[in-house]
């Protein structure tokens, strides 16, 4: 692809740059599909990201939960690739791929209260970009600092157009007090071109600690005083969508509670990846789909127990 | 002193342990000073902080916030050792004894909104122990494990009973987005015995990141879920007043938004600092008063224009 037809240019030696967002928010004016009423959608559009409380009721969660617990015990996943420590320690931060994991959690991403706002705001068929389970550790829970995750596809796994979307389903209290996710409301409108270039096989450590593709911090007190910072607190079994280009990060966790969540990328099948720019190799599988592109179908009865 | 009559034995090789508190957190029924109603005062008994609303006004914190914000940019001061900055940076994270430093500073100890509470709940004349401005950068400040101030103070400055009080001014908005100090209700009338010696000029690294005095994981979790944990957002002139043993820390800040506060530790003039624990040399001057007790006069008409 030459520069001429490249939107989102990031991670060269250029100096850094705010571009406006070309694609839309909600596709095909959220017609699609038949999830969220016109005021919710309306709001999703404008801030990119939406909270939506209870999602999940206390008896699915707790067997979602269970499931992720399971998980990140279980010592033949914690030897596999999918499974991302803290650093510094043992303990499992992040488990990938856990649609392919756990049938549980593969049934969770076809539940039609996720799979349908998916369909709906993308305006199209969906499939699973991403998945995994997070357990931010209590006591010791470090920060993530600020990025787009769609500077990172767009860069590391070749994603074309902004037509993504993330799912958090809460699994854990998520109070000011345990490093809950903060969103920037309406930076997904502006793209940040990060500096520097990406070293190969950069995702080894990006997953603990973002040394590439970070904002500089001119461009984020820019989208925060527009736009503000609103950290996402939520009771279990709420869930928060977000665009593929909101801001977010989230600090440390000093709190004795653990914040766990299952985190679940849907990207349009009109989206599909393309090569990562730079000549970079392409992630592995279990982070960044690219074998087979399947559309999701909507599981009408869900079951957790 | 022999350990017969140590109360409250820490940084030693034995187990930690709980320990109830012996003194009170009221003294003298609260009959000393008049400033907080019967309620205010059972609430800070009880929980061992208070948060007051709205204790200065807009101008007022903001000319308070200019003399911090002038003080940290001093290059004479900046090269003091009153100033204590950041890890791995040259940005100050705290500029002790402002008191000294700073004619208005003096006058915000003096200042009845803060100094009559002070009297009042300790039941007595009160002295600085300790005063410093708080400077948490945006986007790189640090977070600041949990700890009890009694706990450092009594084995490294000697300080005999828990009869201080420690009262952070806010000059920021603290919110759920930019690390603001977290306390634990009831933590107060527990002290937690830590493990481990304390090195010589243990000061120098601690008020950076603390290394020893840190309290284990299964009593803090017991402390948590007893009282839970309270997040302190409050808008700028707002008062945080806790008790000298309440544990607390903060979460680190990524927020662009700096968090600054005056902090001030009143201390009884009955509690004055003997010899630190085990042999340890005392701290300096600016870090522990020992030089000269001195009770503090309210000042009626303080101005900070």
């Amino acid at each position: 692809m030459s520069l001429v037809h490249e939107r989102y240019l990031s991670r060269t030696e250029r100096a850094v740059a705010i571009m406006a967002r070309e694609e839309p928010v909600v596709y095909e004016g959220g017609a699609y599909a038949d999830a969220l009423d016109a005021q919710t959608l309306a709001s999703y559009e404008k801030n990119g990201f939406l909270v939506l409380d209870g999602v999940f009721d206390d008896t699915e969660t707790q067997a979602l939960l269970d499931e992720v617990v399971r998980l990140s015990n279980d010592p033949v996943i914690r030897r596999r690739e999918e499974a991302v420590t803290e650093r510094g320690s043992d303990v499992v931060r992040s488990v990938f791929a856990v649609h392919k994991l756990s049938q549980k959690l593969a049934a969770l991403a076809r539940d039609p209260r996720l799979l349908d706002v998916a369909r709906q705001i993308l305006g199209s068929e969906v499939y699973l970009h991403q998945t995994r389970a997070n357990l931010k550790p209590g006591f010791t829970g470090k920060e993530f600092y600020w990025h787009s995750d769609f500077e990172t596809w767009h860069v590391e796994d070749g994603m074309p157009r902004m037509r993504a979307l993330s799912c958090s389903v809460l699994l854990t209290d998520n109070t000011a007090c345990n490093g809950p996710l903060m969103l920037m409301p309406g930076s997904h409108l502006h793209f940040i071109s990060c500096k520097g270039e990406t070293p190969e096989e950069n995702y080894k450590s990006s997953l603990k600690k973002q040394e590439t593709g970070i904002p500089d911090e001119l461009s984020l007190q820019l989208l925060a005083e527009q736009g503000g910072v609103h950290a996402a607190t939520a009771r279990p079994g709420s869930v928060i969508f977000f665009d593929c280009n909101t801001m977010h990060g989230s600090s440390s966790n000093i709190s004795p509670w653990p914040r766990a969540n299952v985190f679940m990328v849907y990207n349009s099948m009109e989206n599909t990846l393309g090569d990562p720019k730079y000549g970079l190799a392409p992630r592995p599988e279990h982070i960044a789909t690219r074998e087979a592109f399947e559309p999701l179908k909507p599981l009408r009865q869900p079951e957790y127990q």
